[in-house]
């Protein structure tokens, strides 16, 4: 397997630039081929009452993991954008940061998809998964991924 | 099919009672025994680069959305909570209101599930589709819907 | 919007040409423009013990009837592959028919997605719901419809 | 982690009692706390035109491989329901055994849910992906694993 196209640095810098903002709450922790770890930081708006991080959150969570882990393999390629997402919620994380591990299993002409495990930091157990699909711009890969 | 248990005025007021905020860019336009049409008020906030409404903000929508029908049916019952969500995102929606259009299938003994359609303001196909589980407390309904 | 490509009987004829076999429990009840029903016609085969369809069976009858809708609005085109299905299951189906009304809601330049409830026979509260994803060739459509 | 309640042949044994011929063409290849690997061994019938395995034939190996890791875990239950599937086509198996990895992520009190990779025999990148959750009887386990 041939090594990413951007480092972790690159990768936050790159969406710093296109999406503002973007990667405030956000580290990547670690990018390999088909694969990214990226850590969502505790906010206390991500609170629902009871003191759970909210849905929503762990949706852009996966989103954001899984473009990670795309953009390390494709490079700066802005035009991705999310066409499907499924997430099942499984536990409930509480006032912590999230941590996705995200692993690609198709990067293909026209769609890449992947899967997402969110953990509540410390935890074992994953507080939710998710696959997510990209619909990807022509994109030359070499070698070749599909 | 029994009337719903709770007006759109009563959801609102029992939503700000338990999610204090959660209504304040969304409007129950109408509820009917297993329908709801929700709008989610345009604010700048949900823009992403190239001026179209974010995905998380759909999902929150379609999250919503259906939890009001939900209600509309079982009444004020805060212990409900997202166990699935999917959804396909299919046109861009623009800096306008997104309106939902939710349709419950099943409130079980554990899990209600229902399709949501989003549409743009003004706009005649959807931008995007999404079904929902939640998971449900021991619900008395008389008659049964099961 | 434009009528069909194609009707019912020609759906039929074509399915038969490139799938042999694959309509000889399917009859397609009714094409309208992104919308179709397909009957899946009861055998003993489907069964599983506790009398019940097979959720393998459902599967099949969704994807079919998506695809029935779809090339009714793209015409003779043997090369769309379903590259998403999701299905919830909410009631089982007993030893009857099993009809699924399917909603076409895109058909854009590389994917067409869509919607479907189906019903056993004589029944008003669905069976099951499924949405399915269809990656299709370039497709020109006149006008287009995306 | 405790350890199964069940082995592979006792689960054999079980799914030939409560489902006769259920695994006829499933050879269940290993089962540990949470995940079992489950092989559908190749049949021409399950070949479409282009010879590839149908995606019926794909849904359900991944709703099978899913039960064979519950069951080890609960041990002899039979009224375990599916209740939802996802499936993303990846690649096109040639006409070969497919093997599913699956992993459980949880069993609830009401809920199973866990992932599936499907990879056709000799190949090491997926051919489909999918999630499967279980609706499932009171259990009791000791200890628990939510």
């Amino acid at each position: 397997m041939a090594a990413t196209r951007l480092s972790a640095a690159e990768i936050t810098a790159f969406l710093d630039e296109v999406f503002p903002g973007s990667m405030e709450y956000f580290v990547i922790e670690d990018v390999r081929p088909m694969h990214a770890r990226v850590r969502m930081v505790f906010n206390e708006f991500r609170l629902r009452p009871g003191g759970t991080i909210s849905g929503p959150s762990l949706m852009m969570l996966a989103d954001t993991g899984l473009w990670v882990a795309l953009l390390a393999m494709i490079g700066r390629e802005p035009l991705s954008v999310t066409s499907h997402l499924d997430i099942d919620f499984l536990r409930k994380p509480g006032p912590a940061d999230v941590i996705a591990e995200t692993t690609l299993h198709k990067i293909g002409k026209r769609l890449a998809v992947g899967d997402v495990l969110m953990y509540s930091a410390g935890e074992s157990a994953p507080c939710a998964r998710a696959s997510v699909t990209y619909a990807i711009p022509s994109v030359r890969l070499d070698p070749p991924l599909e």
